[in-house]
């Protein structure tokens, strides 16, 4: 192979130059301490896992995603992890053991084998959240507004959150009797928001049941929180879940409204973000400027199982790069003090308690009297009688 | 599989779990930031690249540790990277292609197909510098020193570093005009420390040349500074480029005594670490409690040819993990508030000003009047007459 092609990444595998690389870093510090103010430890997961551990109920899609490797030492199939969130989930239910409530944060690369839109990484930074063993609304909540402040923490303005529950769905579906195969067809039309198309399909296969008027229904609840009252009324005398879920949307709207008045809300009962997994309130959230979400979350509360200890959970995740590249300028990087070259103790001395006292301190090759642009000094170590003394550029 | 199999992770694959990882992490802030403090920017490298860019002169143990998987969209093979210095090397010279000296940092995993030892892990959070555009002594005297204040910054005791220069033996060698062939044998020879060997093996290939005596005497020259005087007398007839190496291990020795007196240096000139890629002056650093070196590093000319930049560059890495558990035990976490459950906004407005103070808040559940332990809290949020005050628990 040339030398051109060996400068070339792969398609959609991104590497992050010095001064990107600096917001990105201090971008990570903030959203971790963040997280660690909310309550949420830190963890450090592998890489790679086994497949068995890593490709847990999160859907074929998940599979696709990973790369596998064959793992010298077992024989075994590895992959490349795609998802924390099952390394999280797998942690909680057997690293940790936590009795009760547990909340879990990481800072990691993922990698897929194809990326999810056009133009997205391969390779995203994500950072996330999970909260094992609270099914309560309150968890959504907590969860929902940590996103909401994370994006605040990254001082992007215009935020705007899709919200959705998949267990209204879940519950029509149950009321109606759809065979899977009837719900896999109708879950497509609810997809591509085909309204004629979903209600001929609904004449056409349950023709008389109760649950006809509210399956028709549920593409049109869709927009600010106002749907939601829409919704009361059209599930008036639907089956206790999908009240019960509806309520759940309801405390949830009225709370982040309180909290962040500036988020706008967007609610739509037919988003079904990772039905197969996901088992509650579905979210994600958008920024101008981006087309694909730059996070998304939602209750998945089966996970565990495959681990023998079932846990209600919740959590999101963010694409730190993506949170970054859309966030406000933050502020300019510190510049530092060009020491010239020279051997002498003294200026080692010098250049050290600098450092110490948190200056950056470049010291000159011998060849070099003043410093590189890129090097960003904006002052010079100068030596007078034996003293050193720092002087502006 | 069953579940029990499902928990575990692959032999030398390890996690981090909240209270080692919150400490790795503070360890992971104080390195990076004397990193930037010496004036090295920060890259965020990916985590794959074509075998093309990342298998490049670094040898062919490098290839055997690097795990493949082919790139979907281009057909073309892909590695899991084993070592970050090629990426850097390839950022020094294409992505950035600065004309002077270039100062690079980085932090994060790599992953080898096998552990390099049996006790080793195959997924180490490598921290690293490296240094690009200067040939002179005097950057490899700053690179080492970096190492000692990194494992200063780490709180490290009982500093021990090897200190070698791959340039004395290749210039004997060439000097004896050894084959490739018998260049290998007698490399194998002097990695084994096999006096008696060695002597045979120069009387048998070299008798009459002006090399044998001092092949002969490599072996022996090991220990504390003073053998680089033995060396100065024994080496006081060789070719200029074994002399040359021999100043540059001097001066090294005597501004590294003088910068860090409590390091203990060891010279040992047959040593040949990465004899196949380094150049120059190479070094691993040991610490008491530890068989593996904690980091290693040297100079590596050549590495930038495969991209059309030959450039000069030095540098080290650190295993952040293994680093953190070698240090000294560092302060205590900080502990945490725990504020009952409440769905009062007076309450949430109470909690975000304590966090936006700093404060670790952890909420509770509607079933959970007291913290769990691992939630490390020892004060509590109460409420008097509407006031929201934080009293000891």
């Amino acid at each position: 192979m040339n030398q051109v092609d060996r400068w070339m990444l792969p398609d959609g595998i991104e590497e992050v130059l010095p001064e990107e690389a600096e917001h990105i870093e201090a971008l990570r510090r903030r959203v971790l301490d963040l997280f660690q103010r909310w309550g949420y430890d830190l963890i450090i997961p592998s890489m790679v896992e086994f497949t068995d551990s890593l490709l847990i109920g999160l859907g074929q899609d998940l599979d696709l995603q990973t790369f596998k490797v064959t793992d010298q030492l077992s024989g075994r199939t590895l992959g490349i992890r795609a998802d924390i969130t099952p390394q999280a989930a797998r942690i909680d239910a057997h690293s940790l053991r936590r009795d009760g409530i547990n909340r879990l944060c990481y800072a990691g690369h993922v990698l897929y084998t194809r990326a999810k839109s056009a133009l997205a990484s391969r390779n995203p930074l994500q950072m996330g959240v999970e909260m094992f063993g609270d099914d309560s609304i309150e968890a959504d909540i907590e969860v929902v507004s940590l996103l909401l402040s994370t994006l605040k923490e990254a001082d992007l303005i215009d935020l705007h959150i899709d919200l959705g529950h998949v267990g209204i769905f879940k519950a029509l579906a149950a009321e109606a009797q759809l065979t899977p195969s009837q719900e896999k067809a109708f879950f497509e039309l609810l997809q591509a928001k085909a309204m004629a198309d979903i209600n001929a399909w609904v004449d056409a296969n349950l023709a008389g049941s109760p649950a006809a008027p509210w399956l028709k229904a549920l593409p049109k609840l869709a927009g600010a929180a106002n749907v939601l009252h829409d919704a009361k009324a059209v599930f008036a005398n639907a089956p206790a879940a999908v009240r019960k879920a509806l309520d759940e949307l309801v405390v949830l709207a009225e709370t982040l409204s309180e909290r962040y008045p500036q988020a706008h809300l967007y609610f739509d009962l037919s988003e079904l973000r990772g039905y197969h997994y996901h088992t509650g309130i579905v979210f994600a959230a958008f920024a101008a400027g981006a087309g694909e979400a730059i996070a998304t979350g939602g209750r998945y509360d089966h996970i565990g199982e495959v681990f023998g200890r079932a846990r209600s959970a919740t959590g999101f995740s963010v694409n730190l790069v993506a949170l970054k590249r859309l966030a406000q300028p933050s502020c300019d990087l510190p510049t530092g003090i060009f020491a010239p070259h020279s051997t002498h103790p003294a200026q080692w001395q010098a250049v050290e308690r600098l450092r110490d006292a948190g200056e950056r301190v470049v010291c000159g090759a011998n060849w070099q009297s003043a410093p590189n642009e890129y090097q960003t000094c904006d002052r010079i170590l100068v030596e007078c009688d034996g003293v050193f003394e720092v002087k502006a550029l």
